[in-house]
């Protein structure tokens, strides 16, 4: 049995060399030097023949790795997974047609779920988009007419659907590298997805290398509004704060993806010993738990009756980075009286029922409310001495079994320590998530867009994210077994690159969040029975061990323990973990004390 | 360990008895009934919550039986190859947003290569697509601007550029159905993907039944042209046949997509001993190779140049079905002369340098080809003596290893029996494939669209259809090691389904194919290590091996007893043969004799 070895990308030398001898670069190069000036450490993706040429540069980028991935879908993911771990961007790499197609749900779920990846595509030739003949080359959708020219730019136009900017290299160097910068820079900005589109004969184009240090990339966020009007606001939201008598504060998950937790969390330490906090299913983490006024996760109805009485009965809300979905609002549950609520939103302000602006946002006010707040003037909220903190510990199962999801959460508020990254699945424990108590972790998770499948390679991405970056914690996955089985090829992917994280996955037989809605007994919320999941990756290729552990937990009292186990706190290798579940159980509101 | 049990569908008894009671049914079961009619008798896809009240009817159809795949885009795969191995229409159903948009890649590929299947898609209610209220639905991608309404029909936008027709279910039942049956009809006549959108809240809505049997498909070709014009050119077609003193047919892949197999068949058995004949890449199998003036697959210069050679220097060439493309040209590589060459496509007629005529079509002409040609009046073709029967075995290997991809087409040729499909993926063994003695099977590809991780998911679907339509022969798929792992766990569904077929695993360590083109040692063409292929079927669940069988083979000897081996040929289980073969093994054209 080979054993497996670390795999490292060859550096090509000589190309740094060439750079500081001759000043030219080529635009392929020039698109990874510009990641790398981003901070990205790892570029995800899929090599097919339109993007060799291109590929072939990351090897001219020290500080650039290839994660390889299995296929475009999952490299999505991860890479969405990566922009959320590590608060910066990401990129993904795709062929020509079939792979930025496959790779599509991903983007789309990143441009719902604001996160700010690059989508890099090696296209088909700029020499054969423009020749007039009707040529069905492969990967290009064959025209209605087939005897008629094929239209090089259906996928193009196709990802301006998920994008809020779109570069396409052309023959004018100037033009594509201002392009590709402005791209960047939006991404970065708005915090959504863009598009770099290379055609496959342009790849070797040379770019004068200085670019990259005489016009750095502008990441900043641009404001829309004058100072007079920030100003305005700002007095108007603080006034606002001062008349009311018992405020709330809602933190939620465009804070974070605006890259504003600094500045929140001065707001929150000045206002700590004033009014209440709340968090989100999105954002948990993002406030401290051990606050004293930090009463809970608002899921509207959908969660504990008693933070959603809470914060309902507010003469103020104050919602910051709020981000306003079926999921977060716990299915439209949320009741937050317009009239009461004020929304620092990075896309527009809104105070109670006045009007919307949106020409000021989160990026210009947040800042002002932490100069400009007196905190004297704010009055002392109510004290909720009634709402224990939460804790899934309070939920209890209405299933008798040897173990439940509610004693899955117990252990995990066990074992989440400060900064570690907790990756849920869109799945049956996403209710018992919104629960936890976080112990300093973060959330993430894709609960808004829901593509099932996403965590597994959302694992990969988030560990390499704290890689990276020099990350402090681990990354803690739960899984389902039918979202598990539609990415699971990831597994080898996660021991190719040496990936250390703990993976839970939840063998419940099938779609149990599906059961719940329509179907208990239906064949089609059935998946392949018997999976060996403990055997997958030996299969995967790690057969000795060495980089992972495989483990079955049917019980509680097992789970627990080795929540508590320091041996499994320190191992560093890839944990597959899992857990023995009833078909049938859901934690929901019912099943709460 | 709990033994694989066999997964049935349960079928709701009452419905059918409800359904000779009342007359009404729900237009889900109407859309279900259809594709019953249309002789489907597998619906692939994945369960989500748009799509869950819709699904349920499936149970109402006896004849359908709901094929769970682990992902969409396997599932739109193997509904490709199920339209492709039983010459049907297939049916792929997914959810609202995040199904839909995964399996976009397969039905992408399915438009491009002329594969006749329906994607119902269960989509957000008609109450919220109508509703103004700005809500941020799951699955649906949220707005430009956050703070308004998101686009409810986007997904169905996007779908026109991939379907020639897209049915939208309404409140008005009447033209709901008109639209459903249009759409059917539609996909059938052109062989291309539809889509039927059936929103959540309206899958209950009743139909009367009697519809079914009252307003029947209509399955048919329409004519766009007089029978006048049909004479007239057929008769110019067979002139310039008469005229001519070497005459060349070739079959391409089209014939069988517009089912014109029998008719292609009789026109060929009456020119048999008059002029010669040739196959493409897409259509190998399609005429029968022991007809002695049988010459070859026509695969440009990338293929064999006597071949190319014999039919370049006919006088007159008809190419029936002709599916120009990349691919199928050998990369452009055929030179036929236009002033020489007729095409009778089903979208035109083409008569050397002569007008396009849009308006007559294949499936006009063959068949008075069929009625009208006087074989006496055809002269006899060029006898080409020095062109040995197409074989594999004519192929020698520049590499010296035990085992080579020119081994596996040798013993392929073995293996092969009349009836039988042979899946081959788009890998470095396409190439070889070309050059097969296919001994009375057909092939079944997706070379020209081209996206990897196809043919796993296509033995599937193949496999069914041979179970659906009692069809004679097995499933042979020839699959690389790096396509494979894009769409492993289908491997799962086969054995949920107990499917019998022939998985040659070549395991060349990563992309071959890409190494070919860019990058031989770049880490970027590598995979996964040490994948352990032949312990996959047991690690899905098949740990005793009772629906299949897993080995290793490393050299020639032991893969040509298998071939012959009786055992092998007459075992039912899911065969997977892991074939060790060298990293940079490619057959091309450089190493032919």
């Amino acid at each position: 049995m080979a054993p497996i070895r670390l795999e490292q990308n060859t550096i090509d030398e000589s190309d740094e060399l060439r750079l500081r001898q001759n000043g030219l670069i080529t635009i392929s190069e020039y698109i990874f030097r510009r990641l790398s000036q981003l901070g990205i450490g790892s570029v995800f993706g899929v090599p097919g023949d339109f993007n060799l040429s291109l590929l072939d540069h990351i090897y001219s980028v020290r500080e650039l790795n290839w994660i390889g991935c299995c296929n475009e879908l999952n490299a999505a993911y991860a890479a969405d997974a990566y922009a959320k771990a590590s608060k910066q961007m990401s990129a993904l790499l795709t062929t020509f047609g079939v792979g930025e197609l496959s790779a599509i749900n991903g983007v789309a779920g990143a441009y719902s779920e604001f996160v700010p990846l690059v989508h890099i595509v090696g296209t088909s030739s700029l020499k054969e988009k423009e020749n007039s003949e009707p040529k069905n080359f492969h990967h290009l959708v064959a025209n209605r007419k087939i005897y008629e020219k094929p239209n090089h730019y259906i996928y193009q136009n196709i990802a301006t659907n998920f994008s809020i900017s779109c570069a396409s290299v052309n023959t004018d160097v100037e033009s594509s590298c201002d392009e590709i910068d402005k791209t960047l820079e939006a991404i970065w900005e708005q915090s959504r997805p863009g598009y770099i589109f290379v055609p496959c004969d342009l790849t070797e184009m040379p770019v004068n290398a200085s670019r990259l240090v005489e016009k750095p990339l502008q990441l900043k966020y641009t404001s829309k509004c004058t100072s007079d009007e920030v100003e305005q606001i700002s007095n108007q939201i603080l006034d606002s704060i001062y008349q009311s008598q018992n405020v709330s504060l809602l933190g939620d998950v465009f804070i974070s993806k605006f890259r504003m937790n600094e500045v929140f969390g001065k707001f929150v330490n000045l206002l700590k010993e004033k009014v209440n906090f709340f968090d989100t299913p999105m954002s948990k983490g993002i406030i401290d738990e051990s606050l004293s006024r930090f009463i809970g996760t608002y899921y509207g109805r959908a969660g504990d009756d008693r933070i959603a009485d809470a914060i309902e009965a507010s003469d103020l809300i104050l919602r910051i980075g709020n981000f306003d979905n079926e999921i977060n609002s716990g299915f439209f549950s949320a009741r937050l009286p317009k009239d009461k609520t004020i929304d620092v939103n990075p896309q527009y302000i809104r105070i109670g029922n006045g009007p919307l602006f949106t020409n000021v946002t989160m990026m210009d006010v947040l800042p002002r409310l932490v100069s400009l707040v007196d905190t004297s003037k704010v009055n002392n909220a109510v004290r909720y001495t009634n709402i224990p903190k939460q804790t899934v510990r309070s939920i209890r199962n209405r299933m008798r079994a040897p173990l439940t999801e509610c004693d899955v959460g117990s252990s995990l508020e066990t074992l989440l320590q400060p900064n570690d990254i907790l990756v849920v699945e869109t799945c049956s424990f996403m209710v018992a998530a919104t629960r936890l108590q976080m112990n300093g972790a973060s959330i993430l998770n894709q609960c808004f867009w829901g593509s099932i499948g996403y965590a597994l390679p959302a694992t990969l991405g988030a560990a390499l994210a704290l890689r990276d970056f020099h990350l402090p914690g681990k990354v803690i996955t739960i899984e389902g077994d039918g979202s598990a089985q539609m990415s699971i090829q990831e597994l080898g992917t996660m021991l190719r690159y040496s990936i250390s994280a703990i993976l839970f996955i939840l063998n419940n037989s099938g779609y149990t969040i599906e059961r719940a809605i329509k179907g208990p007994y239906r064949s089609y919320n059935d998946i392949c029975p018997n999976i060996q999941w403990t055997q997958l990756l030996k299969t995967f290729g790690d057969v000795c061990e060495r980089r992972s552990r495989s483990q079955i937990i049917d019980n509680a009292k097992s789970l627990n323990s080795l929540a508590r186990s320091e041996f499994f706190h320190n191992d560093k290798r890839l944990q597959l973990v899992e857990l023995h579940l009833p078909k049938f159980d859901v934690p929901n509101s019912d099943s709460f004390v």
